[in-house]
């Protein structure tokens, strides 16, 4: 469960419905086809509902007006029409029937995380691109099969990745590559809901370890990690605790904790994730010896807690010219010597779906590289897998993670 | 170093001046002695001016009219002396004279860290109370030696504990033992400064491992320790990372880190401290299922880049009817159905030496208890050499430690 997903992103709908009824509808073999009006762009297959991303995804897909939303599969049938019905997509039971369409470029997969592997494998096989839901899957013998299957077959492999394409993170990856922090000493990552607390069935399957592969950090935390690889690459050491500590829950599933990052140069990532947390104010701190970089509002649980006068984004412009200690707190209306807080000029997205469903109508179209591909995919798994490694044997985690 | 150290506590000088200067003034064994004014007025000998908050405690001291600063001493006689003249207080270098005074009825240390258990020890033995700066001492060897002249001397220590009485922290305290938080998930402290960036000949012998023990955790990091301790009692766990990112110090010493301490009922405690943060949002996130705390200003770090008008201590309120993901920030003139922020009216203290001091003036006179007895000082040092080794051996350390 993510951000996006309550409330829904806003689509209009008399487009999107519009999109799929023009031309000539016709029924073959049980599945109905669109055909004319989508007639030349790429056609994806949506493949299993169980994570309600889908159909956002599916929705935005619809709007864009630039891709054609073939077909759905689901291995809960009940649950597949259901779904399909209300995005006015014809729906299979035959997988093999989905993934051997000739007007099917791609699929999107949002099945429980332990069937992610089944799918991709069995997608690129067909030749078919793949956008992924989160996590790529639960285990690094699944990650594997789906590196080795989409590097064999050549097929294009995208990580939805919420996160990237949110505006505040774009500005910050923007500072933090550009240099303005100077030498980084440490990026912490807040990233969180409350579902677990507030709404539990929300979580569904995801709370089932045999479906979910662990709990906060496997689902919120992917995210977390993903952004970490966006923003630093990979550390070289994983240590932390995960426990359960608000909510009752199954055994290896954790309702929150926090991961420490080691990095080469020294920098210590901090990844706090929750299903469990009801307020905060900052979602990023990354402190560096020439700026420091506050964000908020970018997961459920700032967002939520959240004036809309705040400024999403802040970045301390040190004054190397001022005093060790400063003044302490200053007056507003007077300038303070130790440096000063600019608000960059950002603006909280209204969905971040968007940015990730229109990452991959731009791959399809343009043949853009993957923002997140499968080796990047697998590698943000491994990080939450060495921390539920570091948690449980009470030792620090070394990367690469032996198999 | 520490918070309060830059800039002085504010301490009107004729009040100081006139408390040493009343009555006459004689001169044996080399040793200045106040006869009058001060009589019967518990005497306190200032033992080293090594760390800073030797001065600002002293004058402090000699504000209250209720002790008398007898005399110093130092193992440095230069420092020792220059330090004294400033005080109007008479120095001796002969440490044995000093505790053999009759009028001395306690002793504060401000020594480098690694001769604080020799002079402790000593102190005891003479049947001194003992006021000791931060770190209790750089070793368990050196803890124990001080715990046991302490309880077999039957004399009182206090670890100074400056945090403590931050009426920020005050409330923090009452909030969380009144159970307003409900169960908390996971509280973060970062305290931090940036003296080895802005002006690291402050810390002087405190970069010096032979002297310091340790980097921004011996040093910044012991406040934290007693502050989880204080807040929460002891973990039973301790993982983390300590490192040198930004500056460069000696082999032992590192500039900042985060250390995680894993508490039996789930909770995370993550603490963050560097010698080396340039501005910062906030010192405290406390997570619970009924409320969250968030404050800033508690530290050299935050203080130095905060407007006067922010609140230094906000407390979220849930609301339990309300939604499970809110409406996204609010506008501030609306209400949020997801719960509101209380700015509970508190206010930062203008000195954080005023209340550890007082807290010893009490003591002293009246008999109560020590707010950081030599057990609880202990535990501090434990969590810290529990950091280091686990960032050292890569592991998660259990409390307690073994010797």
């Amino acid at each position: 469960m993510s951000w996006g997903t309550i409330p829904a992103p806003a689509v209009p709908c008399q487009r999107s419905c519009a999109l799929v009824t023009v031309g000539a509808t016709t029924t073959t073999g049980g599945m109905t086809l669109v055909s004319a009006g989508t007639v030349g762009l790429p056609g994806i297959a949506l493949l299993s509902f169980a994570h309600p991303h889908q159909r956002g995804w599916a929705s935005l897909f619809q709007a864009s007006g630039r891709v054609h939303v073939a077909c759905a599969w689901d291995a809960d049938q009940a649950r597949g029409e259901a779904a399909a019905a209300t995005l006015d997509v014809p729906f299979s039971a035959d997988l093999d029937a989905v993934l051997g369409r000739d007007d099917v470029q791609a699929v999107t997969i949002c099945s429980t995380n332990d069937t992610h592997a089944d799918l991709a494998v069995a997608a690129a096989q067909a030749g078919k691109d793949i956008m992924m839901q989160k996590p790529m899957a639960t285990t690094l013998v699944d990650c594997d099969r789906i590196v080795a299957a989409v590097e064999t077959a050549d097929v294009r492999y995208y990580q939805s990745h919420n996160l990237r394409f949110d505006p505040v993170h774009q500005e910050i990856k923007r500072l933090v590559a550009g240099g303005e922090l100077g030498r980084i000493a440490s990026a912490r990552r807040r990233h969180s809901h409350a579902f677990a607390l507030l709404q539990p069935e929300v979580l569904d399957w995801m709370r089932d370890p045999g479906h979910g592969g662990g709990g906060a950090f496997m689902d919120e935390g992917a995210h977390v990690a993903l952004w970490f690889l966006w923003m630093f690459g990979p550390p070289e050491a994983v240590t932390g605790f995960v426990t359960t500590s608000l909510t009752e829950q199954q055994s290896g599933v954790e309702d929150g904790g926090t991961l420490l990052y080691r990095y080469a140069s020294g920098m210590i990532g901090v990844h706090q994730s929750s299903w469990a947390e009801l307020a905060s104010t900052s979602t990023v701190e990354i402190s560096g010896d020439r700026a420091v970089i506050i964000a908020t509002g970018t997961d459920i649980t700032a967002a939520r807690s959240m004036s809309s006068d705040e400024p999403p984004l802040r970045v301390w412009r040190h004054n190397p010219s001022g005093p060790a200690v400063g003044p302490g707190p200053v007056p507003p209306d007077q300038p303070n010597p130790a440096g000063h807080w600019d608000d960059p000029q950002v603006a909280l997205p209204r969905s971040r779906l968007q940015g990730t469903a229109e990452a991959f109508i731009q791959m399809l179209l343009e043949g853009t590289p993957s923002p997140a591909d499968a080796r990047t995919a697998r590698t943000a798994v491994e990080m939450v897998l060495a921390g539920y490694q570091s948690s449980r044997e009470g030792r620090t985690v070394t990367l690469p993670l032996r198999r």
